[in-house]
């Protein structure tokens, strides 16, 4: 498979680029240094890029080619009050989990029968106090994907949403570190791709 | 009761002005001509203010002072396929739907068991081909009206959310015109004022 990991200097897109060693690999990720590790250490190609700058985006997906599977592994986590939400919070939030997938889904180019991943969240874990803005980064994007399912569709194209449990990544860093329980990123990223390629692909995957 | 009504000089924002009439009506809108008019029709005081500037929000809600009942009857439509979607479209309909709504509640200042209401949608009816952008911002707006809700209980506000039918408001214009059946904003509002004032008040209101 021709593979493209979003984010995958992150944990969980790390781990899925680690678990999928031997497909032609293409890895994004905005920290050129941490990347190229990566990178050598797993035998793909490493791409930098701001997915939340359009052409750089774009500019991306060319590069990589016509996929089979792209997994949009990318986003940020943040915790504020609504009457103590920051304008950039909020912003920055649906930049980097709603704006970068519209950017890659807008221009990239796949193969028949491809997939492409998103992460979405389980409503009841972050719809709370404290996480109105990422709830709404997340609930935005959930909405965009089942929106453009169809649309993708009609290119032979599925848009597979996944919903994970807390997983043990840096993602949690700005909030003190990952709660109790959580999932190992090599774990999360196991379930991940047996759901997401299983015959025939899911929609919605909850893992 | 002291109302404001957030995006007055629209069909439904103007149909909700007008159900008001004889509380203390506040009412906003970006154009200050129908404004004005519609405040001396119904006796309510003009508040111009574009909502997605911060600082207009701010001032605004400060000089609406404590409210018992606040509708934010903001929002834009527009329609394109995601291949096509320019990021203008994505980022003006977050902003209409969601920024406006955040600066709203960021700043609002309000009585005790005050309600404040906002318009999310069926995902059924929104989660469809063109429609990602569209379903994205209210999707956004659900996801963080929701999990704001608890953290203004503990003000003693309750935060509304209604999800409506189409209404036959000018929001379709950009889309050729409302769907057929679509409600006269009359009947919506009526419909909303009665569900959003009853006791106890609801979480989510389906019209």
């Amino acid at each position: 498979m021709r593979v493209l990991v979003l984010g995958s200097t992150g944990g969980l897109g790390g781990a899925l680029a680690r678990a999928l060693r031997g497909h032609e690999l293409f890895l994004s990720g905005r920290r050129p240094g941490p990347l190229r590790a990566l990178a050598e250490e797993v035998g793909g190609k490493p791409l930098p890029a701001d997915l939340s700058d359009e052409l750089e985006a774009q500019a991306l997906l060319e590069e990589a080619g016509p996929l089979d599977l792209l997994l949009h592994a990318v986003g940020v986590a943040g915790r504020a009050p609504v009457r103590q939400t920051p304008r950039d919070l909020l912003e920055g939030m649906l930049q980097a989990h709603l704006l970068t997938a519209h950017h890659v889904l807008k221009h990239a180019r796949f193969r028949p029968g491809a997939r492409a991943v998103f992460f979405g969240a389980y409503p009841p874990y972050v719809r709370v106090p404290a996480f109105a803005a990422y709830a709404a980064a997340k609930g935005g994007l959930e909405a965009y994907v089942e929106a453009a399912r169809k649309e993708f569709l009609r290119e032979g194209v599925h848009l597979v949403l996944v919903r994970l449990p807390a997983v043990a990544t840096g993602l949690w860093n700005p909030l003190g570190g990952p709660p109790k329980g959580a999932l190992a990123p090599e774990e999360a990223a196991q379930r991940v791709l047996r759901g997401v390629l299983a015959e025939p692909p899911p929609e919605v995957l909850e893992v």
